[in-house]
Parts: C-alpha cells; sequence; structure tokens
C-alpha cells in the first residue's frame, strides 16, 4: 500500500491530458490530495492549492505522486531536484511511469538514505498465488467491455461512490496503475505472469461481510485479441455476482485494431456470462454503463432508452447521468 | 534454441513416472536422443543405449538434457558431478526444472569457463511484442480442452506427425516447457507477462507458404478457472484457422478444482469458436479427440463413435487409433 495523503507532482506537464493520473486522484480520493506542486512552464492545474515539499508536508502530506505522463514514459532530468528533496524531507515516491524509479540511481541513493520508499505500481510487489476457484463470501462486482478504454475504471468508481453514499459497503478494487495510483493500492494485472493472473485477483478480493460488494476494475475485453487473456483471468479470479456490459457506441474498430469491429452488446452478454458462470453459477448481467461523451445529450439520452428497451437491463452514462440504476440493481441482487 | 541432438540425463528417477520429459523426446524426436546417461540406483529406462558423456559427445550430442522432474523441481546436489562435467566436455545444459539452473552458483561458474549455455525452459528468453492482430500466411491448428491435461500436446505431436509422414508441410509449436524440451524451442507461455501473452504467440506462429500447418500446442482450458486467461490468449494470439476439441471422459472434476465439473464438447464448441472467430472469421472446429486412457478398446471405440455422431465431426484417440481422421480434416480443409 501506498502511504495516503498525496502530494501531486505536476512537474513540466504541458497541458491536462498529461495529467490524467492527477485528475483521476482529485477526482476519485479527493481526500488524497493535499495539495498540487509544478515546475515552472507546467500548463496542467488541478484547481488545487499550490503548496511547497514543506507547505505539503506540514499539512500531512505523506507520498508524493507522480501525477502526470509525458511522452515516452520518462523520469524527466528535470524533474529530479524536486524528487530527491521531496525523499530528503520524508516523503514516499509512486509513480506508474514505463521506466522505474527504481531504475534511477540518484532516487535509489536517496531513497536509501532517507529510508523512503519508491513506488512503482507498473510492477508487482507480490508473489502472487495460483487461484484456486474456492467459492468466497461477499460480493463481487466487474465492468466487461466490447472493447478496451470503454469506461470500465470510470463505472467502477462510480458505483462505489454511490455506494458509500448510499451507506452501502464497497470497496473499489484497482487492477491498473491508475486505479492503484488513485486508491494507494491494488494488483497491476498486466504486468503478472500468466500462470498468475487469476490468482492475483483472488487475492485483490478475499473474503468480506456478506453484504460488502466489491467493486473490480476491469480490463481489455474478451474481443480484444491483445489482452482477451486479462480479461478472461478478471472474470475466473473475480468470481463476480454481477457484470457490467460497457460500451463506447461511436468507435469505429476495436482500440489500437483497424480491421477489427466492435462486438454488440448481445454478443458481449451471450459470451462473457457462460465464461462467468463457470466460476460463480448465480452471476447476472445487471445492466449497461455506456460511455457517450461523443453524442449529444438528447442522442445519448435516446440512446440508452433504446439499448435499455432492447436489452431489458437498466442503462446509464456514470458520467454525465449518475451511476444510480447500476447501484439499485446491485442492491437489488 | 537449443542445440540438438541430445544426451537424456535420468539422474537417479525412482521410476518412468518421473521421466516424462525424456520419454516425450524419446517418442517424438527420436532423431534428437543419441543415447541415455543414468546415475547409480535409477529406476527409469528410456531403452536407448545407455553412453558416458564422452561415448555421447563423440556420437554426437550436444546438449544435456535434464529429462527426469523430482519432487520439488530441484536440482540435486547428487547430479552436481556430472552436470558439471558435462559442461568442461562442451555440452549445453537443458532444464525444466521450477528451480532455475542459472541460480547453481556451481553451474554457472562451469558454463562460464566452458562458454557453454544453460537453458532454464521455464522462464523466457526474448521480449515479447504486443499482439497486433495482424492476420498472417499460412495455416494454423489449435486443440482446446474441456480441461487442463486431456492430451492436447499429444494431439499436436500426433498430428505434426501424420502430417508429415503425408508429405504435408507442418510444425509443432510448443507452449510449455516439455513441448520446447522435445522441440528445442517455443514460448513457456504460462512464464509469459500478461500484456505479452498474445504476441507471444504471434511471434512463435509467424508469416508461412499459404500450405504449410502450425500445430500449436495448447495450455489450460477456458473452463478452468487457474488457467483461462493463459488459454484464451492462445486463441487470439494464434489466430487457428481449426480448432480440435480435446476430452477426457472419465475425470470428475476440472484438474486440482473439486467442486468444478467438466463442460460438455458442446458447450466448449459453442464458447471456443465464437471467441477463436474473433481473430480468424474463418475458423472451424474440425474434429475431437479423445483421451481414452481409462477405457476399455472396446468403451472407446463405442464413445468415439457415438461422439462423433452427435457432434458431426471425426473424433480419434490419437494415441490409441491413430490422429489419421484429424489429420484428413485439417487437409480438407
Amino acid at each position: 500500500m501506498i502511504e495516503t495523503p498525496y502530494l501531486l507532482f505536476l512537474g513540466d506537464a504541458p497541458d491536462m491530458l498529461a495529467a490524467k493520473v492527477a485528475i483521476g486522484i482529485r477526482d476519485w480520493r479527493p481526500e488524497n490530495a493535499v495539495a498540487q506542486i509544478r515546475l515552472p512552464g507546467c500548463g496542467a492545474n488541478l484547481g488545487l492549492t499550490d503548496m511547497t515539499l514543506a507547505e505539503a508536508k506540514a499539512a500531512g502530506a505523506k507520498t508524493l505522486v507522480i501525477g502526470v505522463a509525458n511522452r515516452g514514459g520518462v523520469i524527466s532530468t528535470k524533474w529530479k531536484d524536486l524528487l530527491i528533496a521531496a525523499l530528503g524531507m520524508g516523503y514516499d515516491l509512486a509513480s506508474g511511469l514505463h521506466n522505474l524509479l527504481r531504475n534511477e540511481a540518484d532516487l535509489v541513493t536517496a531513497a536509501k538514505k532517507h529510508g523512503r520508499i519508491l513506488h512503482d505500481v507498473r510492477i508487482p510487489s507480490v508473489q502472487y498465488p495460483i487461484a484456486t476457484g474456492e467459492k468466497r463470501t461477499g460480493k463481487r462486482c466487474l465492468p466487461v467491455g466490447t472493447d478496451c478504454s470503454v469506461g470500465k475504471m470510470y463505472t467502477a468508481m462510480a458505483i462505489e461512490r454511490d455506494m458509500t453514499e448510499r451507506g452501502m459497503k464497497a470497496t473499489f478494487r484497482a487492477t491498473g496503475q491508475t486505479g492503484i495510483l488513485i486508491t494507494g493500492g491494488g494488483v497491476p494485472l498486466d504486468a503478472v505472469v500468466a500462470d498468475f493472473m487469476a490468482g492475483s485477483i483472488e487475492y485483490l478480493t478475499p473474503d468480506n461481510d456478506p453484504d460488502h460488494w466489491d467493486i473490480i476494475e476491469g480490463q481489455g475485453s474478451l474481443f480484444h485479441v491483445s489482452y482477451s487473456g486479462v480479461t478472461l483471468a478478471l472474470i475466473h479470479g473475480g468470481q463476480p455476482d454481477a457484470l457490467i456490459l460497457c460500451h463506447e457506441p461511436t468507435r469505429e474498430h476495436m482500440r489500437g485494431l483497424p480491421g477489427y469491429s466492435l462486438p454488440t452488446l448481445e454478443t458481449l452478454r451471450d459470451i462473457a456470462l457462460p465464461l462467468a458462470q463457470v466460476g460463480n453459477s448465480d452471476c447476472k448481467v445487471i445492466g449497461i454503463s455506456v460511455n457517450t461523451q461523443h453524442m449529444s445529450e438528447d442522442d445519448a439520452r435516446a440512446y440508452l432508452a433504446e439499448v435499455s428497451q432492447r436489452m431489458d437491463l437498466p442503462a446509464t452514462d456514470p458520467y454525465r447521468f449518475g451511476a444510480g440504476v447500476l447501484v439499485d440493481a446491485l442492491a437489488a441482487l
């Protein structure tokens, strides 16, 4: 686990697009975001207070999170003075960048000198077991997509928040680097060795109270040939009681795979549900989450109404219209 | 690639059960098996000539293969003198044991001194790419199972041999340690990092002659919750033109998973084929391979006739009755 709360480092990010991780933390775990810290020329602004390392430390920040992704995922030399100073002041560092903190000799030296931790969330820090398939207590929900990057993480986050606001017991379970940085822990599933994928998800979602929901972050898609194996391991390791079908209706082909068309929601349901029932015979598809960001509000509402009637399931865009109908369906299960 | 031919090291194996790897090499690549070498007390015997290191070297052996698995997969201290002597005489070493040759300091020292290679086939030696899903030339066949360990490797080996005997172009593509040791190369899929699983299979089965068949070794099962993700990566990375359904009719539950029953062949077909058609819309199920080792010959023949009629597909036990009907179906595709 990464110690919270955080000071969010935006570095010299040219714009908000580069600050996706920091935005996720601000939006989904505002209580984890003490302040932001920026270098000269930074074009991103989270709307949080700008603090110095010392000010944020005094305000309680424990970890400096690199909340910015630059081209190539490298750790910029321009950042080094500040990162080393942070270690000297007692901050841990956390990063989801492709290049690892632990491979930067100056950071390793400073961390060792000051007894601090370098968290590279792309790399598993646990030796996961092989999955046993044993039934666990508590309830689990998993969003599955017609494609990658259709809003599965957002859907899970929105459900967790709505459940918490209703007083239900719910925990978002991160399976990717952004989710891990937002919440402070999880499994970087795409970096786990094949034999241990499903076991890592069993480890992530252990026995719990009978009325507790794990809302598991989805990854990939059963229909995306590059990553489908990861998705199936998530379905079988997660033992979900409830699946949510996720879709982006305007996409013309599978992400990064020209020539591969998206499946319909019906096809996704008909493939994902029998596979999920291998691990949990009671599993049900309980709703649909549509990413309508490229549609007008009228078109989005019309599309949701049509798809809800056609599939006989509640449908929403949780970002635009809230996750309420999905939580209603989960609560009724 | 591991240099062939081999001298097969049986060590102090108590019986033939412990010599599975060596038996596979003898049965499927006899041309790779120059001789066997045993320690005092060895209870296994492949029926090959026993040779000393020097005799086998003179007969052309290039690599000493550890053809035995002992409890815990360790490299026995009793073997060390012989292994070090082999390195000194110019042999490479190859092993699929859980404990790695490269972690034995004395073997590393000897290998370095004599310029020899230590092959640990459990560990990938290649940085595989992420799968692109691009269509490749040549044809590919993949056995998929209702469960793990139902004879998928044996089926693929038998098909390759039958095709080669008919003058067809065929290559067995190993995806597990035993297959890799038998053939000298392949991808240890269960040890590949999740994001690169499908890409490793694209790498293993590249463009080829239009009339060439890659016969890909299957792994796991879509219905085995511990390993299903590996199987789906194999289906999507392999882009098979033909699937063969593999089954063991007497098994009472999924291997290692009490409480999980096996799917029917119909269920396997109905799940595996649509998933395979995501990567190759022309993919077909062409036949059934049944492991009848626990059935009398009469029962086996009756079962195969019944299942063949019920599924409207050729069915055989390739070990007992040959792979001919499967190759007929592939040749007709």
